[in-house]
């Protein structure tokens, strides 16, 4: 099997001035899971290492960079997906880690549990060893006057919630298997201690060697409603390509409850689709060495992976 | 449309000495839930009314019942579902609250999320004016001597782990409508912070007037794996009864990654079902006046509802 990853940097509506960051963003996470399933990798290392580095670039709404909640805190959520044994490891409103993605594959690891939030996560991070982050350092200045902006009396909380950012990843490696991951700072001015469609097993994200792998960003709420990850791979079992399994899916999703979203898609043949019914979301993906990535609808770029890190600035 | 309850008390091992209380827990509830729908009421309250009976019941694992974590603390999960919209509403980790189902209910109809867990639910309850109930008034002395076994170098926590107790109910009430509502304590002796099923929408219970509505309860882990009451929901649109979306739903958990479990369901025709693999699941239903319940597998007793109102204990 051919290895092919896809990762997204969120849906929604990508700023002007935030395009290039995002571009170079999913770009290079992109490169890095390839460059591990190349290696004979696994897609679950490849997924985990994708979205860390997305964690890691505050030009996206998870680690980093999170939008903060309505007491002005990042809270994180993050989930990770093995497809070969349904194995799934995951967190909620967590504060203070720079990576939740790689404590979410801790909980998968070594626990007999699938999701652990807030205090307890917490005392669990400390269990293996986890560097605390001050949350200050997760805290983009951008962030901040996001969050004051939308205090104001004028402010139009919904216009904001646009601007999502979640990011995630799915591979299929050399054996076969495929993976999910995905990791979001959520809703900015949510409630303290709300949890979206990220830590939500078969709404943020899905993977099963049986059918594929999928990752999902967008309005939380509506795409819980719908189960949206593993609606798609269900239209994937009925026999659809992933391109139309994620279509059917986001149009339902609109129709039945008004929600808008995107979605990132591989199945175990290694076809992929990146989707969505917001205006934009970053995406990128390799296969057969080949990079294409894009923001808007329709449009793609493609270049050869040697290419890409010849001239990739951000040490791809 | 003629009006329908089914509730569950739990799929595991019940203990002999617990049976009959298990037996008229879910009697009681059924027949409260339904005379919510007798009187015209919406599913969504006969669900509520039906699981907030069982939590109020010392003999299932949910509300003051609860089994313990780790730290010897109650720590609740709870879900509900409106088929009419897919709006939900769920908490997870939560302490120090008598029912956890009509804080699931008010994260629906208060706020603009769909999940809210531990401090924040905390700080969301607080809002809301629901009282707090000191965490000791929730543990039984059976809880404490269960924790304590759990503890002993000795112990067999698996053994443990199979008397589980979740509750549950689902409806379709006059008008069509379907509702389910799931509330759990979750697992003996787990982590501080582990979410199961209960509070992930489309595992712990799922609900769409599209095709029906259920409630599972079992092996958490397990059912998160294969989002069990979507798949059920799923299979049901394929055209399959209640019954065998159950039974294949179920035959698929334990043969994919090895998982017992228990399910109730009601489509949007009235028929429904209670399965499970698992040795016993207490259930009673209510349809056409007639009550029916049981625990073991074949096991259906039969009264109308007059008849078990006239001889109920427990001022049904």
């Amino acid at each position: 099997m051919k290895p092919v990853i896809v990762v997204h940097g969120g849906a929604g509506r990508i700023f002007k001035e935030r395009e290039q960051g995002s571009r170079d963003g999913v770009v290079r996470a992109a490169l890095r899971g390839y460059g591990i399933l190349k290696q004979g990798g696994s897609a679950l290392d490849a997924v985990e290492e994708a979205v860390r580095s997305m964690e890691d670039d505050p030009h996206f709404n998870a680690g980093c960079g999170s939008v903060l909640n309505e007491k002005g805190e990042v809270e994180m959520d993050a989930i990770i997906m093995d497809g070969k044994n349904l194995d799934s490891g995951a967190v909620s409103a967590v504060k203070c880690i720079a990576n939740p993605i790689k404590l979410a594959r801790l909980v998968m690891e070594k626990t007999k549990h699938m999701l652990l939030t807030d205090h307890g996560a917490h005392l669990f991070a400390q269990a293996m060893g986890i560097p605390e982050t001050p949350g200050e350092k997760l805290i983009t200045e951008r962030s901040r006057e996001r969050w004051k902006k939308n205090l104001e009396a004028d402010s139009n909380p919904e216009e904001f919630q646009k601007d999502l950012g979640t990011v995630g990843a799915v591979a299929i490696d050399s054996e076969g298997n495929v993976a999910c991951a995905t990791s979001t700072g959520g809703l900015s001015n949510k409630l303290v201690g709300r949890v979206g469609d990220t830590a939500c097993i078969g709404s943020g994200g899905y993977a099963d060697n049986h059918s594929g792998a999928t990752s999902t960003t967008g309005h939380g709420e509506s795409i819980m409603k719908v189960v949206l990850a593993r609606l798609i791979l269900y239209h994937m079992e009925q026999g659809m390509s992933p391109e139309m399994a994620a279509d059917t899916a986001l149009d339902y999703m609109k129709a039945r409850v008004g929600g808008l979203g995107g979605v990132i898609v591989v199945n175990n043949s290694g076809e992929w689709a990146a989707r969505f019914s917001t205006k934009q979301m970053s995406w990128a993906t390799v296969k057969d060495d080949q990079l294409h990535y894009g923001i808007y609808a329709g449009e793609r770029h493609t270049k050869s992976v040697d290419e890409a890190l010849a001239s990739g600035s951000g040490g791809f």
